[in-house]
């Protein structure tokens, strides 16, 4: 179940990087390096950070299939993606929702303290989104003004408090991996956003 | 006293961190992320090149307690920081003096080449800068007229000049720190910087 | 005669990063610096995504020497190598090629799978452009609508296509990073680019 849950979020991340590198103009190889990297970029980071070489998409082949796959599907149904929007954030908030447990347990086996653990895990989440906009020329998304990373440091925080009691593992990473979800959901409904400092 | 000089340079680039998101307008978990990028990005790329993982602040909470409480206080005393221009640029340099000497130990200690530890010295040193400016999207400070990178450079040379004297290790770090610190000062208060090769 | 052209390479991206710095009116130190990165960048990824650490150009000094006398001789000959244009598309164009190659080679060394090395090679090859221009705060050159990364991949393909032809390994190194440099040199000359998805 683990794998799946890894796979979804590694075709929705995919997804978005595609329409952003399309709205860029971009080619068709500009557009699998965008899809390429918003979906594996926050793991490679987390797998450096820890020392875990050779990353994992260079050992385990399934990631590579999948978005090369999913890169040339989105190209083809374009049309009808853009009906999808609310799909495609769906499949997003997935993505981060599974990406920041992953990375809390990437971090756990590490031996890191739970604070590291959580920031490993948001950075697992956030980082492949940093890099899309870096090369795409835009403002990182979790800089603007929408909850994001916060969603995955809620996550990870819920972990910790949730994997003492007497429950399944996978319990405890469905339920982390659901805060960070329906938080952002929230959020992104009710347009709730944290303050600035800035003032004119 | 070595963590010490550590945990001030940490704490310079923390403030700095936190000035740059501010006037970028962006959000309190913005503001985080800028602050932490530029107190640990250079101790970070230096701790992967030469393979050093977990990498450092994976390991040691201090550097994240210290950069959490220096992120609250410098947005709580904001309004005062501003007066406290001249002694913002004195943190900061007491930062970039402080991390080239310990990235050129670093380096030494992993058997490097004396030109390679000042560069890893001068990585250390100046790479938060460029990450945070990057994030923001501005022209990193270290292209910018002014000599900065120059006296990380200075500073490790000076190390591998004095470090066979007949002096204690601690002495070699201070002064070898100094000459970084002395030459950025002197270089602002004069406005040194080095020429340009492009002709209009 | 491998490390030969492989740094024959590392001059030629050199070249380029100090052209690309000048005009971006940077200071000295700033030219060395976007020298230095474009030549070692692709070469440091590679070696960290594969846990190749410290990474290469930190224990072969021969990498910092040529780039040094590189940086030094461009911009005392400046002047002359406006006219020079074709020979640094060569110099480049023989760089991509043999990056791509020596990527290819050290994923085999690690035994990962042949897409994955071929995306290795192209990472070698690229991502010193790519990184230069970023500091250089314009869209990096893979992106923009030319054969580039696509003629990286060409190689890369060639090399495990012909590898099981009974002929020597130092062939087989001439004959895929050859087939890199023809179809850039093709492409630029034809002005052959990828088609894009866009539509206004």
């Amino acid at each position: 179940m683990f794998h799946t849950l890894d796979i979804i979020g590694t075709i929705a991340f995919a997804i978005s990087g595609v329409l952003v590198a399309i709205s860029k103009k971009m080619d068709l190889f500009g557009i699998l390096i965008i899809a390429f990297v918003t979906a594996i970029g926050g793991g490679t980071l987390r797998d450096l950070l820890i020392g875990n070489t050779p990353v994992s998409w260079m050992r385990d082949m399934t990631y590579t299939y999948v978005i090369l796959i999913t890169t040339v599907v989105t190209i083809l149904i374009k049309s009808k993606i853009d009906y999808l929007r609310t799909s495609l954030l769906l499949f997003d908030t997935i993505g981060i929702g599974l990406y920041t447990v992953v990375g809390v347990e990437k971090g756990i086996s590490a031996g890191l303290n739970p604070i590291i653990c959580i920031a490993l895990g948001t950075i697992s989440a956030c980082f492949g989104g940093v890099i899309r906009d870096i090369l795409c020329n835009e403002i990182p998304v979790i800089f603007r003004k929408e909850i994001y990373a916060t969603a995955c440091i809620l996550g990870g925080l819920s972990y910790f408090l949730i994997r003492k009691l007497p429950i399944d593992n996978n319990v405890v990473f469905i339920i982390a991996g659901s805060v960070v979800i329906i938080t952002r959901l929230l959020a992104v409904k009710f347009k709730i956003a944290l303050p600035t400092i800035y003032k004119d």
